[in-house]
């Protein structure tokens, strides 16, 4: 757990600065996390936040469900989507260049391998994709653990080259079923209030996604959060799982994209509590088990513009605002300093 | 108005890219308004939005009615923070430097006036302060007409020197009196569903405030949008609404901050509706009668972060999104392009 006794004198400074007190509402509270975690890291209170090569990690991974008729898309644009942002052409790769952002893409295990010496590119596969998790558990609880010790790993590793700030998200085409089924098994929600219509499947997708998503979950009744994990997770989840971990082992903060990268983030917190602590939740989805995931989560989150494409982009979308953040908590002048006196 | 000939050309093009339609939410409808301004500027459909010298300009004034008690802090507080923005200190300076936008001050008529040679300082005043507006009209038409020409003027000659976007923000201890006046006597409202706490009054500081407000807003009754201005205006909002002319006028998108600014956003498209079209609202202000001047306008803001700041720190938090919607408009792959097969 981070230590609350820098705590104090994080507020007194954020309240010293030339603007009525909690006048930039949720920035504050923001600031008041960077600072405390800064502070832990650094042993003593730190008047001074700084950002350092902010890397943005897609995990990607295939899902034998996406056969089931769970989503507008084959498996196949899993790999299509890799393929673009190894190119730069998708959404995060312009949120990325733009916001100044090192991309990182990863295969945990999509369903058509790539051959590719692209710098950024790590292959971290768990296997060819998961199994269907509606008939059976979608990988073993070996994968499982290899799959969390592999993204601490890659995690640490990126903390270590001097990333002081990381944000997760995903591509996998199937992959809000499983995100779904996650929260459904371990926070005993009904699999329907859980399950949304991803990038955009009908209503009768919807039905059927419903179905499928309460026969994985039907399994997990009494389970342990690894063992659900291997019922009904995914390559992508469970490497994120490990990411998450990292991230608070190092006391880094880690901006947290949409409704996948959330359920991963919700199943961390239930492995170690405290890695809670370095999560920033970058946007509400508009995925509808996404709010729930928050809820849990005890999360409010930065932004809320209706996105709905996952890749990480609500996360580096958010970065902006964690910057500004940070700036007014390093340089923002005192009333004593402005000479301004309200009183 | 502009020229809707573009419109279809442009969802097109956002909606051949490499994402599930409407997978971007709000960034989607932005980058097509960005698109249309820019296409109506250039003639012809646009492929590529470059922002150029994004600026924010602070309009500050000081108000008569602040001797009343209906504000946490004295009129010298508004001379006070100009000099801490142009000292840097502000948050307003902070979220500028970090995004990367230039800064522009203008005394539009503070109380106690500056000597600053500060290249980045404009002094613009229409007087020493305005009359209070309970007991008398703030300001003559004549100011009114001097103080519109004035922003039209500056905000054209930022525009002409390279410039293609603003942002607006405002300070003027008391200016949240004016801007609910204002938006009370335009739109018809009770004065005490418009009248919110400022940066922080107690309950009995808002009795009278509204009270107050409610006597300047009886004396607009059955009269024109100039004479209201005159009433209960304030001279930074009467150089605000000429600069939300010159840049619907110049057409240039122009990020509206919170509850002061756009009620001088409203007052502009009473007078020019065609300037609502360059209008980006940036964010949904703690202040209570904002959310009345954002239903006015039909907008729906891009951040809601509980600011109630002012200063156009919220308008410049809100730049990275626009940043973003332009690249992903730009630079973006379609789905031929990348090789990416949804059906």
């Amino acid at each position: 757990m981070l230590d609350q006794r820098y705590s104090d004198a994080i507020w007194h400074r954020i309240h010293q600065k030339t603007k009525p007190q909690g006048s930039l509402g949720q920035l504050e509270s923001l600031a008041h996390q960077l600072a405390l975690i800064a502070s832990n890291r650094h042993g003593d209170v730190v008047t001074n936040i700084s950002i350092h090569q902010p890397t943005a990690i897609v995990f990607a991974a295939d899902h034998g469900i996406a056969d089931q008729g769970v989503s507008i898309a084959p498996s196949a644009v899993t790999q299509q989507m890799v393929l673009n942002f190894l190119a730069g052409g998708a959404a995060i790769n312009c949120f990325c260049s733009v916001n100044d952002v090192a991309l990182k893409v990863v295969d945990c295990g999509i369903l058509v391998p790539i051959e590719s010496d692209h710098e950024h590119f790590l292959i971290q596969r768990l296997g060819e994709r998961t199994a269907n998790f509606a008939e059976q558990p979608a990988m073993s609880l070996l994968q499982v653990e290899r799959g969390i010790e592999l993204g601490k790993q890659l995690v640490t590793d990126i903390i270590a080259s001097g990333s002081n700030i990381v944000m997760f998200g995903e591509m996998g085409i199937g992959n809000t079923s499983s995100a779904a089924a996650l929260l459904a098994a371990l926070s005993g929600r009904d699999a329907s209030a859980c399950v949304g219509r991803g990038t955009g499947i009908s209503d009768k997708q919807l039905e059927k996604k419903i179905a499928l998503v309460a026969q994985g979950v039907a399994r997990c009744q009494g389970k342990k959060v690894s063992e659900i994990l291997a019922e009904v997770g995914g390559y992508e989840i469970v490497q994120m799982v490990g990411g998450f971990l990292a991230a608070g082992e190092n006391k880094v903060p880690v901006l947290v994209d949409g409704f996948i990268v959330s359920a991963a983030a919700y199943v961390a917190t239930l492995i170690e509590p405290s890695c809670r602590e370095v999560m920033i939740f970058a946007h509400q989805s508009h995925e509808i088990g996404h709010q729930y995931l928050l809820a849990e989560l005890h999360a409010e989150p930065l932004l809320d513009l209706s996105l709905r494409l996952g890749e990480g982009t609500g996360a580096v979308l958010a970065l902006p605002l964690v910057r500004a953040a940070a700036e007014f908590y390093s340089n923002m002048a005192s009333f004593e300093q402005a000479g301004v006196v309200v009183d």
